[in-house]
């Protein structure tokens, strides 16, 4: 991270970022749902959540940050496994309480390693799969692993 | 809705949606967050939150079911406005705590009257709006409205 991107994050009181934070409305925890798309193709890969953190650095770096609640910390999707995400846009939705990013998506956005994550579809009151890994979750992380 | 489909809401020991239940990882409010999406563009039209019985009515009538947190009652999208979402599929993403829901959206989803939420981008650390409504929401509504 450039040093004047720190600063942006440290200044909190003054940075850039302020007026897209007080329009956000996070929950009790601090935390605002984000669905991520694929700019180009329309693909909806991933919902995850944001704390103010999360928002500052992904408009700061220009690549995705989440956080993550099971490990209760800063998620920098791709940190671990290579599969980053750049930001291409941030909105915001007419209530305040949801983020749509619209992004580019090195290799899969899984952790199962299917590009996306919504690969269970409800057919005839079952769930059936309809996309297959593109990679093992062994060779994206080494090991068993959950995005939280 | 036509009786067969009452019986199917009721009897909830047996339902065939009862597998897709199961495997949704509902929060300690028993909601799931749902983001719905234009099924042959691709547009993210909106999120919003279900319960277990709005996915069992959405999946039985096939017209999406929400559970609207400010109302603390179902919101059957489309009964007041007519913006009818038509459900096509129903998708789980991989940790079975969001859905994606395929649909085809009559007219417009947002309450502002605008084809979806996502109107305000951030741009040079500010949100500007890159969408006009495509209808009054006093013609939508006939009165002020928020969708919760």
């Amino acid at each position: 991270m450039p040093p004047d991107t720190k600063i942006t994050l440290m200044n909190k009181d003054a940075t850039p970022a302020d007026p897209i934070l007080c329009a956000i409305r996070f929950d009790p925890d601090g935390l605002v749902p984000a669905i991520a798309q694929q700019h180009d193709t329309g693909e909806v890969l991933m919902m995850a959540w944001m704390n103010r953190e999360a928002v500052l650095e992904t408009l700061a770096t220009q690549r995705v940050c989440y956080f993550s609640r099971s490990r209760n910390a800063l998620w920098r999707k791709g940190e671990t496994s290579g599969q980053f995400q750049h930001l291409k846009e941030m909105r915001l939705d007419c209530d305040g309480d949801t983020l749509l990013l619209l992004v580019h998506q090195d290799g899969v956005a899984c952790h199962t390693g299917r590009r996306n994550c919504f690969f269970r579809s409800a057919k005839d009151g079952k769930l059936i799969e309809i996309a297959a890994p593109l990679i093992s979750p062994e060779a994206l992380y080494g090991r068993s692993h959950s995005h939280g």
